[in-house]
């Protein structure tokens, strides 16, 4: 087995425009001594954003987050804050009121939970006194107690479903609900959860047509400790695992426990190119009406050899709940009396199936509740919580893979262009405070242009899309604060060709308007636009350049010629009557990859310079006049040019 | 578990000093028509280095490998040629005689053989007329039959021990003996070679002392497919594998096959960073009178998620032999009927030890030869060739990790500094035509230098160290040809300060000659040089830069000062009447980072331009003036000057 060397060219797609911090329009909140905006959560019928950080809650204005409408303090007490510093937690950073979860509870009000100084409790929010109700319930199994550890939530008809640790050392893993009817949770054993990091929660209503027939469920996705895998050292491994909803725990066996729990591997790699990227960092679902199903897209990066490659898979609904409901589970066998090793099981499976949802035919079985579930098929899926088929990515391999990059968070759009294609839209966020916007165009990635939301180079803690017809806007938070960008910014792009070349399916040239517009913004027709998602500035009118720049310069001085040009996929040429110019010669060199300078003048040197951009799309090549400049070089007097500089 | 994003820069030490493929003087080998110059053999005494190519073998002197002394070309005939283009192998490229095999056989003649056209063949070179002999012996199990395949082999007193592929196919790979009285052979089963890379084979001869008594052992080192490990895909491992010169086979099991054939795990990985690097590339052994044991130097770079990632991990000889002789071994089990795991072997152990040599205790236990040795021991190391112990690296972590490069080849110089020190210095070869020279200097690796060896960014295939005083070079093969370099560039370097802050062990400042010179090669005595290895430059004399360049300008125009500077470590900082220049501004620009660019000079910019590198090392930052101008600009005539340029 012959293994070759690495292709970093391959996993660079370069994004094509860079917009820095200052270059684009974005709306920011931040409040003073205030840090930590973790929580976002979007009010569709209130038009309003609400945002969780450190100590506080505030509800802001969605269309301009700058607007803030309310803010509620959350303060932990001075006693409790020195009971966890006595604990030996810092006073400063560990001992404060992290708000961890911040979901809709009503129309009137929010739950919203924090850690509370290593003493997690949850209250309700009042929506119209935005005044905390003071309930003081106990936070354990819902929030972490530690701000550093992981955790997920999503409310399900009022009931939270909540993925975080138990306890104060946070050595006890849990995926719980909180309800108090039916209060439910994970075995604490290493099968269940080994060290999971809680990444993503969501729920998954039944299907009209429904999968295995009958019932609303609420998948997980985090990242643990592998089992089944063995290597020079500890393997980490992404897993979706689901839960029903109309699940009630056993009557004896699980009692109070899931009877629903089942997890398996996602896959997100490379076989071809040895990539695996077995660390998960956040899930999107994207669900859009002419979706049949919904589609979970993940981004992940590499546990091993992890000089900053990130990538991004996406999977089918249907494929994880094949593997749920028809796929085979592992068990664990001892070998020679002392190793525990995980292997496919091929023996006999109970019926009803393990781990399965109370189905039609469960219930014309007589089985109507988890409650009268048989205690053999209690007993396997207690004792065989992870399947062995995996969840595959569409496609079998990644979406995107990008190296020289952490990504950190995603969510999709889902928009038509302007000949009526689809496009799923990827906004991934980096620990350095960008966002890049990708789409797939034909089996190649292509990131449309790299944003910088926060001027420091923090990690983007949290993405939320608002996709709602004239409130398109990605909102990020970070510890400094939360920014509201819009999804394209067709305007800064001058000209047709650079308006069509970004490829952008938000953006179209309007000749009328002699403009680059956002397409569906405006009610009028879209006749007329020009937009080319398949590569190719062909339809754009061949414009003739007409304004220039005149200079003078003296015999035996140097230039300096501009040429501004944003596309990073694009190369700067320069001509002098209409011949390409060698840069890096005695006589010329470039200034930033861009500026001609061109040194010792003399009268030759007068005449046309235009600078061009060159830029290869699907092997064509395009070139644009950027600059033009017109140069004339007079002659100094005799007297002083002998004493030029040699 | 929580795992942290890569760190990049951690992995990124930059060679201080690169060294173009022009700008060192490098003595070359081509014959033209001739590729694939992929075995050297040096000869010590006859001062020649032996070259294999595709198709030739050559003879040039050692000093000066450019001055060829004998050629023998050794082609394929035309009917072989095309016998084997009719098995569907290109004719152009893999239907012709790669010499794979390069080894002494007597003080006058060499053993060669070759891939011929998919049908191996060895052959005897005799070194006075420099012609073969014509022996034609079957060349199976001593050289690969595909040019693509790897191979290794050893001469051990006048016996061929190779590592190489049996078939046409490749896909029966073997370590064998080629011997008249007993020749040896692996079996053909995966727990003892499944899909292996071959690297690198050495005898270590029986030390006095004796590690387990002896016998000399020959090494092999080559990366094959885990059977121990799991993950998303195959695993590669990389292997030190061991066997003895005096086996002779088992009697009835093992007949004609190794009773000593052991291997074991190579770990070069850093856990804290979850650097896994388990494919080798290649390995040297260094030997030196003040080293109590050999030390296997190897070069590895990682199988998953490698985009320009590489290691030198180091091993006593002595942890391997420990691991053979007293560690334990893995079995395979069966798994619920169908699953195949490997574990550890907790069972009892047969005596005289499996896979052990001959060793004193057992010869006087009347086991005299292999061929004695009991079934017990015979089966039980036929079914458990695998070590459970790993061999782990000198310091459990790398010497050395790079990124952004593929490192392919090693050699390993032990020299002393001025002070007396001990370094190994390490020259790495790369898989663009590159060579690093290295040293571990405080728990920190220092490249000392980076020389481009070839012209065109091809993979270096081969590197031989010749350490003969008087004669200190490294021998490097290509596709396109030999280079021979010297172990360092003492004389390139300039100044006192460059001499000392390059740390290289082998070079020293001369204040009585006013240069860089080569430590150890001049017979006069080294009182006087300086030499730094632990940083700073302080040793040498504080010299003011007296000479300078002037120059005129014209009022209005652009000057271009240059500053020469070697050293990637430093960075360049100008200055002007005493003050610090702050590069692009609209008055001031580098070029290529260190020319300075001053706009529109006025009067005012008359005076003294220092040049100065700045070079941090160890926290102490070094100052040196590299360059210094005085300019003098002078008024233009009043009618030109209201036309210049904006």
């Amino acid at each position: 087995l012959a293994v070759g060397f690495g292709t970093a060219v391959a996993f660079a797609p370069i994004p094509r425009i860079t917009w820095e911090h200052r270059e684009v329009q974005l709306v920011q909140f931040h409040e003073p001594g205030i840090s930590n905006y973790s929580a976002l959560l979007l009010s569709e019928d209130k038009d309003t954003l609400y945002v969780g950080a450190r100590e506080a809650v505030f509800a802001l204005n969605a269309y301009n987050i700058s607007k803030k409408q309310h803010e509620a303090y959350w303060k932990v007490s001075e006693d409790k804050k020195a009971k966890c510093a006595e604990k030996g937690k810092s006073k400063q950073t560990e001992c404060l009121n992290y708000i961890r979860v911040l979901q809709p509870l009503s129309a009137s009000a929010l739950y919203v939970c924090g850690t509370n100084a290593f003493q997690p409790v949850c209250d309700h929010l009042n929506l119209t006194s935005f005044k905390f109700l003071g309930k003081n319930e106990d936070g354990k199994g819902r929030c972490p107690f530690d701000p550093a550890q992981s955790y997920t939530s999503v409310m399900v008809d009022g009931e939270l479903y909540s993925g975080t640790s138990y306890n104060f050392l946070g050595s006890e893993p849990i995926i719980s609900r909180n309800s108090s009817h039916s209060p439910l949770r994970t075995e604490y054993a290493i099968p269940w959860l080994n060290e999971p990091s809680f990444v993503f929660a969501d729920v998954i209503r039944e299907s009209p047509e429904g999968w295995d027939g009958g019932d609303d469920r609420v998948y997980f996705f985090f990242t643990e400790v592998s089992v089944e895998y063995e290597f020079v050292f500890k393997l980490l491994i992404p897993r979706v695992a689901r839960v029903c909803k109309g699940d009630q725990g056993g009557l004896r066996t699980l009692q109070k426990k899931w009877t629903s729990f089942l997890k398996a591997r996602l896959i997100c790699s490379r076989p071809d190119s040895n990539l695996v990227f077995n660390v998960l960092r956040d899930v999107f679902v994207l669900r859009s009406p002419d979706l049949k199903e919904p589609v979970f897209y993940g981004v992940f990066s590499p546990q091993l050899n992890n000089v900053g490659l990130s990538a991004v898979c996406a999977y089918n609904l249907s494929t994880a709940e094949a593997v749920f409901s028809r796929g085979k589970y592992m068990q664990s066998a001892t070998v020679e009396q002392s190793h525990t090793k995980w292997v496919r099981y091929n023996g006999a499976v109970p019926t009803p199936r393990p781990g399965a949802c109370i189905t039609r035919e469960a219930r014309a079985a007589n089985f109507s509740s988890s409650l009268n579930l048989p205690d053999k098929t209690l007993q396997f899926v207690k004792d065989h919580p992870l399947m062995d088929d995996s969840v595959t990515a569409i496609d079998g391999r990644p979406r995107l893979i990008k190296s020289d990059v952490n990504y950190t968070q995603i969510v999709v759009d889902r928009t038509r262009a302007l000949d009526g294609t689809v496009h799923d839209v990827m906004f991934v966020s980096t620990d350095r405070g960008a966002l890049h916007k990708a789409v797939s165009l034909e089996n190649n990635v292509h990131i449309i242009e790299e944003t910088q939301l926060f001027q420091d180079l923090e990690p983007v803690q949290t993405l939320l899309l608002s996709s709602k017809e004239g409130r398109k806007f990605v909102y990020a938070g970070s510890n400094s604060g939360v920014v509201q960008a819009p999804l394209a910014f067709c305007g800064k792009h001058g000209t047709c060709q650079d308006c069509v070349l970004a490829r952008d399916p938000y953006c179209a040239w309007s000749p009328t308007a002699a403009a680059c517009v956002v397409l569906h913004q405006t009610d009028g027709p879209s006749r007329g636009l020009i937009q080319e998602m398949n590569g190719g500035a062909s339809a754009c009118p061949d414009k003739i350049k007409e304004s220039y720049r005149q200079h003078f310069f003296k015999h035996g001085g140097t230039a300096e010629l501009k040429c501004s040009q944003k596309s990073n996929l694009a190369r700067v040429v320069w001509k002098f009557q209409n011949g390409v110019l060698k840069a890096e010669s005695p006589k010329y060199s470039l200034v930033g990859r861009k500026n001609l300078l061109i040194f010792n003048l003399s009268e030759g040197d007068s005449g046309v310079y235009l600078c061009l951009s060159e830029e290869k799309v699907k092997n064509k090549t395009i070139l644009q006049v950027v600059a033009k400049h017109v140069l004339e070089v007079r002659m100094a007097p005799r007297t002083l040019a002998a004493s030029t500089s040699p």
